[in-house]
């Protein structure tokens, strides 16, 4: 396993252990991260750190079930397929997601993750 | 770049040239296709020829713009990010697209699309 998908899986352990610095703390100061479904993306650490915060206060529990990887080794990009687990008052919604990462100097400057906005939605109902 | 790359590189072709015969040549005959926002999957050449021909005959042009592609060395899974085109009467309708594809005796035996099914729909209008 590569240094780049070593990074992804840290990032997946932090969100794991709702650990918002270990978290936060794989991204470059500058990086985007998109949930392509939805918008605006989300641009630079701080934008990223109220996402994180968001979701890690919302949830009791959270799951990130690797189901696939892999990596390119000319570029460097990262993908995944991931079934995302939330437990929110009391009742886990389940996200099918896959993600892809771009790295830069040892931390992901780009994170895109593709999922049915709706399959969300209906869960929160 | 492998065979398993080359393959899921075949299929796409196969969908810009609107040649319904190269696109399932690339499948085992227990292939499974699934749209993940959408059901129920499509399960063997049959359900997917179905599929195939709906798409085919809709679309004046089809375009699937690869943007990041990868593979997994150990499992031969492929993975990639696209934007999928389709020029229907005479107006482009663009997806935003992750796929993986599990590959079997040199053919696509699983294939599962992630996307915003509101995206689709809404351009549909």
């Amino acid at each position: 396993m590569s240094q780049n998908t070593d990074l992804v899986n840290k990032l997946i352990r932090g969100w794991e252990a709702k650990d918002a610095e270990a978290i936060l703390s794989c991204f470059t100061d500058d990086a985007v991260y998109i949930n392509v479904p939805m918008d605006p993306p989300n641009v630079g650490k701080a934008m990223i750190r109220a996402v994180v915060d968001q979701f890690v206060g919302m949830a009791q529990e959270v799951q990130f079930v690797i189901h696939h990887s892999c990596e390119n080794p000319q570029t460097g990009v990262v993908m995944n397929e991931r079934t995302d687990r939330f437990l929110m008052n009391g009742k886990w919604i389940e996200i099918a997601v896959m993600g892809v990462f771009e790295v830069r100097d040892g931390r992901i400057a780009k994170w895109r993750d593709y999922f049915d906005l709706g399959q969300y939605t209906r869960q929160l109902g």
